[in-house]
């Protein structure tokens, strides 16, 4: 089961996601999928027009950009923005722009995430830096954060330019605690978690909160949408952890232990690191070794997290975030927009690439 | 004289001005500049104040962005922002908010501008790069432009986050254009305009502008202050230019040279090309050489833009445009904010570092 099936193409998505919920045995979430996309495939279908006619000039920065934009992806922040929108008075103009502005945001991060980590593979193609260069991702990725602050300045959505602000300090808060960190192997919970917090969940908290407001509920009902954004996020990124050292490299289009190469020391392998202390030494060879040697230790570090059950826990520590998650929408009233919000927590905490 | 004495600091640049003047026989533009800097000290002391104020959390990202509001500089931005308020209703809250606005762009892009770069010296000291590293520096980037939006945001003055959203976009088109010439040897006056009015005039043109808005000035006359700051910006950046080939590093706290060592043709190497095509040899040369060898190309190369008068008609080009701001302001009924700009133009032309 898979969000990133979840593309702008509906048809050809729920194709692929009916025959992987009959593999295996889950009819009900691919049933709930199918109406799920029934409700937004317009919606997304908006989306993706709108991000492709975003015009990027012919030059390396806009190329940069145009890269980026024309891989896709699972719109998944755009989608909430629209599914809490629709759990008020619906889908509307200003919610459209939120969402765009939403996707833009995440867009722009990626590029400057690439940069920094050196990153060489987005979405199963090349990084757009390794296409144009670092330079003109820098510009491209500040280009698109004026292009999604623009977009909701055009929502006329009260409140929700200054809380975008606050919520990209949040990233970038995230983003620098995940820096401060890199390359050291201590087994720190509490800032894992504020970095998830910054780099992920921060903005599924404003897609929810905004598009709550472009749809004229109540702030207690818009805190509640906030809570749901921080517990998916963080599902979320468990998931996303955890498929570093368990997933397929065709199917998430990442490498695979891509988080480890870079020196990010995720929940699976700070649990792993608090039951096995031995691990470290592992860890610390790892960082200092190349080529063969480094790919070795790798196999044998993914096979210990494996055996010490610390993929199989993260798994479990998203499923309480999506628990979480699922329980701030128990006051809304029954409707297909709650349904779906229901069905992108079920299909996040089971996504296997 | 300069316009780098302008520090925070009135009283000690003013006295080392007066010096430059009398030197110089310049008594009459040194006593402008006291009168400039009788009528802005306290908006510039206020301006001080708060940069130094602005909270930096204590990681690279911050330390980053730290060292460089730390290290100053001629706050021009600002205080051309209070100016043109004053010649209207006068220097506000409103308009301070869009002082500092204008200053945390300016140094958002100096900080993406050095990892582009690769710039090691800023101001005079290390480049925050070369101290918390590239990544730093593109997420401190990126932290200074979202707090300038939220200054833009705190002043309340209609239109002026989108006009600045506006702004950065040209910016980033100059950035962009930039790049793609870079390494090109083309003699290209139109490029390089287009790429001078993104980088450089754009901020000014809304710093003026924006400036006049908060001092209630008509739509006539914010469009005339626009017309100041595109004039004032290009030769600003004109005069910097040519301090690249005929400044003193110590003064400019640059290293000489170094848009050459960049791959950047600016005017005095176009007007070179152009007047001496046989450059091209020496320049392509000088592209291909390092150490040593590209030390002496370049003496050569500037010794040649000195002779072909180059540097001379780079600094006439600067007085033109510094004429061309000045015209605008003769609509203006006199004050002592009208001869501050003017002071503020002639100072700029006739920098020597």
């Amino acid at each position: 089961m898979s969000l990133a099936m979840l593309e702008p193409d509906p048809s050809g998505a729920l194709g692929r996601l009916r025959e992987v919920c009959t593999e295996q045995g889950l009819e009900a979430l691919g049933g709930r999928i199918e109406r799920l996309m029934g409700l937004v495939s317009s919606d997304m279908d908006a989306y993706a027009k709108e991000l492709d006619e975003i015009e990027c000039n012919d030059h390396k920065v806009g190329r940069s950009a145009a890269h980026l934009l024309a891989l896709g992806g699972k719109r998944l922040r755009p989608m909430c923005v629209g599914l809490a929108a629709r759990l008020g008075e619906g889908f509307s103009a200003g919610a459209f722009e939120l969402g765009l502005a939403a996707e833009l945001v995440h867009m722009a991060t990626l590029l400057h995430d690439d940069v920094v980590d050196q990153g060489e593979v987005r979405r199963g193609q090349p990084a757009a830096r390794l296409l144009y260069g670092n330079a003109a991702s820098v510009f491209a990725g500040d280009w698109l954060l004026v292009e999604a602050l623009r977009r909701v300045q055009n929502s006329r959505v009260p409140g929700q330019l200054s809380a975008l602000l606050d919520t990209i300090s949040r990233m970038i808060e995230g983003e620098a605690l995940q820096l401060e960190r890199r390359g050291s192997v201590a087994v720190d919970r509490e800032a894992y978690f504020a970095v998830v917090e910054g780099k992920t969940a921060a903005l599924f908290q404003w897609a929810l909160s905004a598009g709550g407001r472009a749809g004229s509920l109540s702030n207690l009902e818009c805190e509640r949408l906030d809570r749901f954004g921080y517990n998916l996020g963080v599902a979320f990124q468990l998931v996303d952890d955890l498929l570093d050292y368990a997933g397929d490299s065709r199917d998430t289009g990442k490498q695979l232990f891509s988080d480890l190469a870079e020196g990010k020391v995720t929940y699976p392998l700070i649990l792993g690191l608090e039951r096995e202390p031995a691990l470290h030494g592992s860890l610390e060879a790892y960082l200092a070794a190349d080529g063969d040697e480094r790919a070795s230790i790798a196999e044998q570090l993914v096979r210990s997290l494996h055996e010490l059950g610390a993929v199989a826990d993260t798994r479990r520590c998203a499923h309480q975030h999506g628990d979480a998650a699922l329980e701030t929408l128990k006051d809304f009233p029954a409707c297909p927009a709650r349904t779906s919000l229901e069905t992108v927590v079920l299909a996040t905490v089971r996504r296997d690439r």
